[in-house]
Order: C-alpha cells, then sequence, then structure tokens
C-alpha cells in the first residue's frame, strides 16, 4: 500500500559520534506510506533528551543521530489510512497557537501537562511544588498558576528566585540545600512535580507532601531511591510520565490558549544549535531553545 | 477531664532487650481519660512489626517493649468524649465476625484492603499480581478472589504453589526466580500488592504492569530502589500504605462477612509466643498466628 513516489532527500543536523558536535546531515526517507504524515518543519524546541542523544549518555544511541522532537510544522502529505484528529492542518499549533513561540508545548507543556491532568493536580487551592526550573519546570509552574494552585518553586540556585516569582508568578521559592527552609514546607504540599533531570535524594522532597500526597517524576535520574516510610507512613503515591496522546495535546493546546500560558523562548538559528547544547548543560537558558529551522536550515 | 478512678494493673508479655526473648511483665496503665476506651483483649494476631519492634530491628525500640497491636477484645468503658463508631461494641469483630478467626483482619487484612480500594483494584476481570504469600500476601488474594480479578501469585518459594492455588484459590503461581516465567507475564497485570517484608530489587516487578499500572508497597524492605524507566516509561504509579481508618475497617469488615473472606491462622496460647515469632521469622506458617489471649494468658 505504499506510496511509489520516491521521497525528496532531506536535510538535517547530525552528530556522528559521542562528542556530541552537530554539522549537516543529507538522508533519504522511504517514500510516504498510507499510514504516514510528511511534515515540513518549521521550528524545533531543544530538549535535554537531546542532548542525552548526541552524546549518547543513556548508550543507547545509534549514529549518525539527527536529534529533534519537539517539532511544530506545516502537513505536506498524509497517506490514505492516517486518521485525521480534530487537530487537524497545521498539525498540533497553528490553528491556536504560534509554532514558533509554543513548539516547546509539544514535548516541555506537554510532558507536565498529562500527569498533572492524570493526577487531578488542576484543582484551585490546592498546593504544588515544582522541582527544578528549566523547560519543564517553567511549564509546571505556569500550568500550575493557571489551574489556580499555590506554586512553590524548589530550586538548587538562588539565582532563580526573582523570575521564579515576578516573570513565572509563582507564590514562594524555596533553595532546597536549606533545611531551615525545607523544614517549614514539611507535610504542606498536596503536589509535586519533579522535573530534575540529575542526581538528587527523593526522601527530602518526598518529606514535603501531606498524607495522601502526590509526587510525579518526569525527568530521567540515574536512579530513584527512598526509603519505604517516605512512602508508607504518608499513604503516599510517585508516578512517572514521558508524555501525552494526541488527544491530552489537543485539550492542553485549547487550555493554553484560553488562558493565554506560552512558553519562555529564546530563538535561535540551527547554526547556534551546538552552543545551544553547551548552554543547556550548564542550565543557561531562560527556559526553552527554539530553533527557527523555516528560515535557517538552507 | 481525666476520672478519678485508679486503673488495674495490666498483665502482658514483654522483651527486656534486642534477644527479643517475651516473658509476663505486670504494668500499670494510667486511669481512664476522657478520650480514651480500655477494652479487654481477647485475641492478637502475630505480625511482622511485633517481631521487629521485639527484636529492635529499626533502631528505635524502648524496652520493655510489649509487642501486639493486630487485637480483638470487648469494650469494658469509654471515655466520655469518645465519638462511638457505627462498630459499636464489641468494638471491631464481635458483631460481624469471630474475634479468633477475624483479629488478622484488624492488621494483615487492612493494610491490604485499604490500598487496594483506593486505588479502584476492585475491577473485576482486572489482573492483579501479589508478591509475598504471607499474613499480607495471603489477605491480598483472597480479597482479589473476592473482587473478581485474575490473581498471580509471586514468591521465591515454590513449596507454596499448591496451597496458593487450591486453598486460597490464585489463578497462577509463578517462582519470582524463574526468569523465563517472569518474560512471560512482562507487561500483563494491571495491579501489584508488595507485601515482601526483606529486601528485593523492584525493575523486575514493576516490569510486570502494563501501562498506567499501580504497584501497591506494604512491605519495609530496606530501601525502595529502581529505574526511573520502570517508572516513567510505563507511565506506572507506586504507592505506600501502613494501614486503614475506622471507616474503611467497617467496610472491610461487612465486606468479609458477605463474601465470607476469613484469614488463615494457627491459634496458640501466649506460652508459645516465643516460638511463634522464631517460626514467623523462618515463615513458617500459614498464614498468620493468633494468641488466644482469652484463655492462656493468665
Amino acid at each position: 500500500m505504499d506510496s511509489q513516489t520516491k521521497s525528496d532527500n532531506c536535510l538535517g543536523w547530525a552528530a556522528r559520534d559521542p562528542s556530541g558536535v552537530l554539522s549537516p546531515y543529507t538522508f533519504s526517507r522511504r517514500p510516504l506510506g498510507s499510514n504516514d504524515v510528511s511534515i515540513k518543519i518549521t521550528h524545533c524546541g531543544v530538549c535535554y533528551a537531546d542532548f542525552i542523544w548526541s552524546r549518547n549518555k543513556h548508550g543507547d544511541s545509534m549514529y549518525p543521530v539527527v536529534p529533534g522532537h519537539e517539532i511544530a510544522g506545516v502537513v505536506k502529505e498524509v497517506g490514505s489510512n492516517v486518521h485525521r484528529f480534530k487537530v487537524g492542518d497545521p498539525v498540533g499549533v497553528g490553528t491556536y497557537v504560534n509554532s514558533c513561540r509554543d513548539s516547546p508545548l509539544l514535548c516541555a507543556g506537554i510532558t507536565v501537562y498529562a500527569p498533572m491532568m492524570r493526577h487531578n493536580m488542576n484543582q484551585p487551592g490546592k498546593s504544588l511544588g515544582v522541582i527544578g526550573l528549566g523547560g519543564l519546570g517553567h511549564m509546571a509552574v505556569k500550568f500550575g498558576k493557571a489551574f489556580g494552585l499555590h506554586v512553590t518553586v524548589l530550586s538548587t540556585s538562588i539565582s532563580k528566585k526573582d523570575e521564579a516569582l515576578s516573570l513565572l508568578g509563582a507564590d514562594n521559592f524555596v533553595v532546597s540545600s536549606d533545611q531551615e527552609q525545607m523544614k517549614g514546607l514539611s507535610k504542606s504540599l498536596d503536589f509535586i512535580v519533579d522535573t530534575a533531570s540529575g542526581d538528587h535524594p527523593f526522601d527530602p522532597y518526598m518529606s514535603l507532601l501531606k498524607i495522601a500526597g502526590v509526587y510525579v517524576l518526569v525527568g530521567f535520574p540515574s536512579e530513584v531511591k527512598f526509603s519505604p516510610a517516605s512512602l508508607n507512613l504518608g499513604m503516599r503515591t510517585i508516578s512517572g510520565s514521558v508524555t501525552g496522546g494526541v488527544k491530552v495535546i489537543q485539550e492542553m493546546i485549547d487550555f493554553c490558549a484560553a488562558h493565554k500560558v506560552y512558553p519562555q523562548i529564546e530563538v535561535i538559528p540551527i547554526q547556534y544549535a551546538n552552543e545551544a547544547l553547551e548552554r543547556l548543560e550548564k542550565r543557561d537558558v531562560k527556559y526553552r531553545f527554539v530553533i527557527d529551522i523555516e528560515n535557517s536550515l538552507k
């Protein structure tokens, strides 16, 4: 049932080895099949997973790697068997939102929105802790405020305090190494969204949850380790998530349009991609790089 | 507001040091206060927690220790401020169930029943894995079958297979060290109740859960450790629990009476308590010791 037309050659930027250095790379895709959609990519957010894959941090990268998955674009061709979701053309973002500004919704956004909805974190007046203030964390703060929650940011760095409170609208900011501040938060939170990708202890954060509190993990530390007492004695829950399906993406896009929830981005040309990955490693981005593919990839 | 009547001296069996050896011990309780209830204990189940406290396994025992909390009995006197629950007199078990046979419901039973209900594990046709087949595990199997679930017992020992299937009514029995059997169960379970009190890996068991599966931990290993992928990639949840409140205890007792869900017990006199703790350590009990306090503690 595959289409017989030859696909065009594709242009991307690939890493060739675990140095992770990206450079232009030409490749061919298979002809459009009956279950395929051909999309012209206009924008692409830069996610920590792109850093992981480029540099083989999880040991399963296959080179050459063309990283990038937080994409927005315009549908060129649709296979005969493809179900057309309500989201329609252009796919995902064009109808409601700006494909440049909002491409991070398609990864950072949905990664926190989906578990927040699944665990009923949209109840006004409840309290939310957000661990880490990067691409995912800043969206969790924005969703939390739009849901009417009391939002506390938990960060290793005091340097993010002013922006967390003034720009993102968080209600409270706690430096997680400050034991006095942490003690003051003990058993006070209904929910926690943990977006930290580096290794960190879990017990100190779990102790901030009320009885029956819910802790959602969306980062990828090397392991999750805690005392059973942190879970059992407080009747608490830890749940994981990586993304969301088309239906909940549509809901999120509608919600963002209605509540003016936009990611904070720094738009860059593809030629800046290597520097962007280096800055991402240093957590030097507020809060998401978006590559302007349409105007810079030639 | 305390009553001015002097309390009687009490008789129990206490451990005096971390050897955990129990022997008769006389002590006084404070006079009955307005929020107190005085209960004559008739029966007491022997829980693994009693073993832990007697021998100071968690490092926080204060000697002398009179272990025992899985109690059934008869109300003698009620303080003026005590709210009388529907459960009435005699407390907990007398109205519906047999205080000897069913005292394990008040700890082993409620410890698995409460989280099973909280996580909607009572949906007929869904699949449940039960890790460990002791006091808690055998009750999880019985509740699972009464809820209409397909129940798989996961045990380190093949020796429990026949009874698990014939006596307790489990549908399937898997030796957890058998990698072929475990592989066959991959992503097949909706729920897991983990009652194992010893240390064990979590990733192999979590891999048995379907997408969005729920894993309830009621045991106390020394730590909980797993890969974030086990949680995140399957959108899975781990939740902890230790007991349940009066309302859900009442629900459980009603449910057990209606569905004839009874613990399997071995009734012993208090003079057998030390041997019982030794056999408990060796997992040599089917499936709960119950001390006949009424007829043996003099």
